[in-house]
């Protein structure tokens, strides 16, 4: 076999296996990260979060502890809290939850908050100004490194995938990046919004095409 | 030729040709429909409906009116009224609308509302129980009789429609409806959730794929 036929075969391969593996959805409701100096001004100098509940992503969990985040036109109740603290804090909304208050965050990925949206936060114990921190988050698919590899898929690939068939809003979520890391476990992050959109909740799976 | 042969090629000229033709979107906030009791007893009885702007579907027009909808946790307020009035009324909220006042509506064509959510509809001269009404719109692509023909599409035909390319967030809306009436001007209808999900408003354009 000529080197162009045995790399169409490997491609073909590797893209017939990618097709066949579930991947769970789990859709993320608004919620924010702290830093523990903001978490203290909103909670008080000798609070600290309470973990209710441990998400899918390896050391990550909800927290007892809501804010409010109030904008121009409006304030959303009940953002939880997602620990353990961050170096930035980042809030992460929907954009139907970002209109309905005034805000225009971007469509980011985690982390890179430079230039985003600001907004007030409220808490029980105090509240501040965010210049940025404000995003929609970049729809996106977590790896373990392992997971990845079996599938030839590299940290930052851009992929495509069918979520919600035969619900009657069956939807193709383009632009979804691939995350690689020993923290995660494999999982296509939605917000509400996109989850609607095609009709799924957590726990439904999803498949590269 | 072959009949097969020239079967396959008309189908490929025609999808050819269908991918071709850009698809206005129209997003479609939450709005309602009224029958002209129900708009009696939440406006009163000698009011009347008030165009305030034509929509891109010929004869469908918004009002001035706005009612709220109330569920059993919360209610969504300014839910505009679209004329002209209807043989029964409609309720259609995007699928975060429902969740945040507590309703359970289906994914449903327009028109079919048997069986649908309930809700409690208030204006400023009164308020009414509905028992059904209340959907979450199928998404939907309206065509002229002319426009289906010249792309080979048929009533009721499922379409899956590329929207929002190079926006971040570019998503293949599957399951779109062929709705054709010398009534309809060609236009994707979207809800708010699938608009914010793909990243595109009013006026962009869509693809059939």
């Amino acid at each position: 076999m000529s080197d162009l036929a045995g790399e169409i075969a490997a491609d073909v391969a590797k893209r017939l296996e990618r097709s066949k593996t579930p991947i769970p959805i789990g859709v993320s409701n608004r919620h924010c990260h702290l830093t523990e100096e903001h978490f203290k001004i909103l909670f008080g100098a000798q609070a600290r979060p309470n973990r209710i509940k441990d998400i899918k992503q390896p050391g990550f969990w909800a927290a007892e502890e809501v804010i409010a985040v109030k904008g121009p036109r409006g304030r959303l109740e009940r953002v939880r809290l997602v620990g353990p603290y961050r170096s930035r804090t980042q809030i992460e909304l929907a954009m139907t939850d970002a209109k309905a208050i005034g805000v225009k965050p971007p469509v980011r990925e985690s982390g890179d908050v430079k230039g985003s949206a600001g907004a007030e936060l409220i808490g029980p114990a105090g509240r501040l100004t965010l210049a940025e921190g404000v995003i929609v988050a970049l729809r996106h698919v977590h790896f373990a490194p392992k997971e990845a590899a079996a599938l030839g898929i590299k940290a930052g690939e851009m992929l495509r995938l069918r979520c919600g068939t035969g619900g009657g809003r069956s939807s193709v979520f383009e632009d979804c990046v691939a995350r690689v890391s020993d923290q995660y476990s494999l999982e296509l992050h939605l917000d509400t919004d996109e989850a609607y959109a095609a009709g799924v909740k957590t726990g439904d799976l999803a498949y590269i095409v």
